[in-house]
């Protein structure tokens, strides 16, 4: 992509209304537009991040047995009626009147609607377990919107629910998806501690939120400081295996949120006990028959009983996690994508786009890292070297090629490591398998 | 994957609700779910339709030069008071205050939410032509919600806004989406026509609607009958060139959607004329500075003069399409889907489970095809062939391998192509290289 043509409003002075460096950063890059209070628009260098990340969320959903559906956003009032949660959700649900006076609301999370789906359509243990996510945005009129897109009203979810002939079965779907989250943000480069949790709304009384520390986060937690050292997975689990033993090596040091946390029952002393502050990236529930038996949704066990069907929910914030991956990877200059969410893996910066030679050197590259296959943003624009240098830094994306006449004298071009501000002189060929090794 | 573990709610007993086809079909097929009047929930199966159609739309949009954001769904009705829609939407926009009594709406189209984007970020001409696309879902509180995901209340919408700095270079954006959605609708497998058409609240004087013909259709349609002897276009155009000859082309007999023809004035005598239903899949507007005048979206030129910017926009229904590929598509046993937008290419049926020489070679297949990088649903359940057949029918699989006891003495299996019906009895190993060719 020509950075001549596309649409990355970027802005030098830094946002007054934006309280925390994700926020500042995500719209000083051009990536988002606030559209009113905690509501934005993505734009295209944004999009991409979220696109990537949504990615990751859903291949690691598809490993762990669960299947892909969509519901809608607005939901009729009668479902939540049902649950008992249509009184009881409280101001942040946006409740909406249709033109025929008919109650409807915009899902603040789908329990409802997926319990609902499930009772009309399977009836024997034969058809369990099952396991349905879905990628769709909610909606939550928070009272105090903030912190750009990691606190906002309309935000992007992965929610999932299982459904389980019993309590055995429904704990290994808990599990599986434990585990699934772990991976998925090993796979973000984030560092995300479990930690028990309060159920809220949803109910039950298994819960864990997924945790990345980090001094802006909303939330204050605690938790055994050598969670530090635990190593992210590394590899996909087998979920067909037992994986209560990866639950419980997450699960062997104190690790609360502050609903949770008693001081005075805390097992760790000063030395161990690291209080902090968090930010929630996934939260997952096993809250049982509660929905299942308030709304009927029941199957016929192998011994020909009607039993209601256990259930779990799980639910990852996809837009709220680009704000985190900012909040820990940043620098002064601006935002350091890790790999595998990088809007682009590469940056060409034409410094003189006036020079012949330059521009024949920066096109030819250009064009030859595309062959390659490589996710290009080539800055082609008639701009000074050092705006260039100061907006690629500000975009984070992982590599940067620079090619100005200094170089092509020399036959080199420089490539800099956005993470580890590393510059090297190279020729174009060695640079070019560099980036595709 | 295993039609034994996959989520796919058939039903055998035709809905009673549904009064299309395309309706009748989802349903039974296990596609869809009723949520609530007019809004749908998307299962499995019917997702994968949806994404296929999503994915084409969006290649043939980045290949027009439009660029990808995303608005959210719910806005400020503040936008709206400043264009004046607010007032004259009607029943249609879904209203909605927040808990601070704000008013806000779930929007039906978005040129107000667009066009705030633009006047915030663009200032000149030289940071034109831009095309900025979207595929998010919109809200019309249809009085009566019907024809399934034909006319529901919420839909999937691709739309797309352009910004030119004259109307020569706004008619060159219009054509661009004219051309891409020749393109887009044949990639699709359809025959759809661009008729003149009124531009009701979107506003402007030029506007076609994208028609496909179908008896089901929800408007009446006129136009010359030489169209349905158009070829759909074949190759991607090159959008830099002028348009134009393709545009005339296409517009070089008479069409016109019911609110445009007046068959007083109508050219075509009784032979030519052809008159009757069609499903409007696609709308395109030019309307200049309708929005950008009246909410201040201006930019310098080249001469330094501040100018509003010339805007057009345009809408692909992409949920529609599900339904209206399948109006397009079928047979008395059920859907026939286009190899483009088919959830699966291939169904295979092991036709005895109990036997293990037919559950070994129906294993072995379906590991070969999955190896081979096909799409595969397996029906690997202990069901009847005869129901086997009736499904796999009525989901319309591109193509079926039924495997059982009688073939595997011979050494073969069956493969059948749904839309001819033709059977072939073969080795597995030819019916691979058949669907892999």
């Amino acid at each position: 992509m020509r950075l001549s043509q596309y649409f990355m409003p970027t802005r030098k002075e830094t946002p007054a209304e934006a309280q925390v460096v994700s926020h500042r950063l995500m719209l000083r890059a051009g990536m988002i537009h606030q559209a009113s209070a905690g509501i934005y628009n993505w734009l295209p260098l944004g999009l991409r991040v979220m696109k990537k990340i949504e990615e990751i969320v859903r291949q690691e959903q598809v490993l762990a047995g669960a299947q892909e559906i969509l519901m809608p956003t607005i939901q009729s009032a009668d479902l939540w009626r049902e649950s008992g949660r249509y009184d009881e959700y409280g101001a942040e649900m946006l409740r909406i009147k249709d033109r025929h006076q008919r109650d409807m609301l915009y899902g603040p999370t789908n329990e409802e609607q997926i319990t609902d789906i499930f009772r009309h359509s399977i009836k024997s243990y034969r058809d369990l377990p099952k396991n349905l996510f879905q990628i769709q945005w909610k909606f939550r009129d928070e009272i105090r919107p903030r912190f750009g897109v990691m606190r906002g009203r309309e935000f992007l979810m992965k929610d999932n629910y299982s459904f389980d002939i019993d309590e055995v079965a429904g704990r290994h779907s808990y599990n599986a998806m434990f585990v699934a989250y772990l991976r998925t943000f090993a796979r973000l480069g984030l560092k995300a501690i479990p930690m028990a949790a309060d159920a809220g709304p949803i109910g039950g009384d298994l819960s864990h939120e997924f945790i990345v520390l980090a001094e802006t986060g909303e939330s204050e937690v605690h938790c055994h400081k050598d969670f530090l050292d635990f190593d992210g997975l590394a590899e996909p689990a087998d979920y067909a295996a037992n994986l209560q033993p990866i639950v419980d090596h997450w699960t062997s040091l104190y690790a609360a949120t502050d609903d949770k946390h008693d001081p005075d029952a805390c097992p760790l002393n000063e030395d161990e006990l690291l209080s902090g502050r968090g930010i929630e990236v996934g939260h997952i529930f096993f809250f049982g028959t509660k929905y299942s038996e308030s709304m009927g949704a029941y199957v016929q066990d192998p011994e020909g009983n009607q039993v209601p069907v256990q259930m779990g929910s799980y639910g990852i914030g996809v837009s709220r996690l680009v704000g985190a991956v900012i909040e820990a990877s940043h620098d002064q200059a601006g935002i350091i994508w890790p790999e595998a969410v990088a809007p682009f893996k590469l940056g060409i910066l034409n410094l003189r786009v006036e020079d012949q030679a330059t521009t024949a050197a920066a096109e030819d590259f250009y064009k030859k890292a595309r062959a390659a296959g490589l996710e290009v943003l080539f800055d082609d624009r008639p701009e000074r070297a050092g705006a260039k240098f100061a907006e690629m830094d500000l975009i984070g994306l992982p590599w940067q090629v620079a090619i100005g006449p200094r170089g092509i004298k020399a036959g080199t071009i420089e490539i800099k490591n956005r993470a580890t501000g590393q510059r090297e002189e190279v020729s174009a060929e060695a640079a070019l398998d560099l980036l595709t090794a």
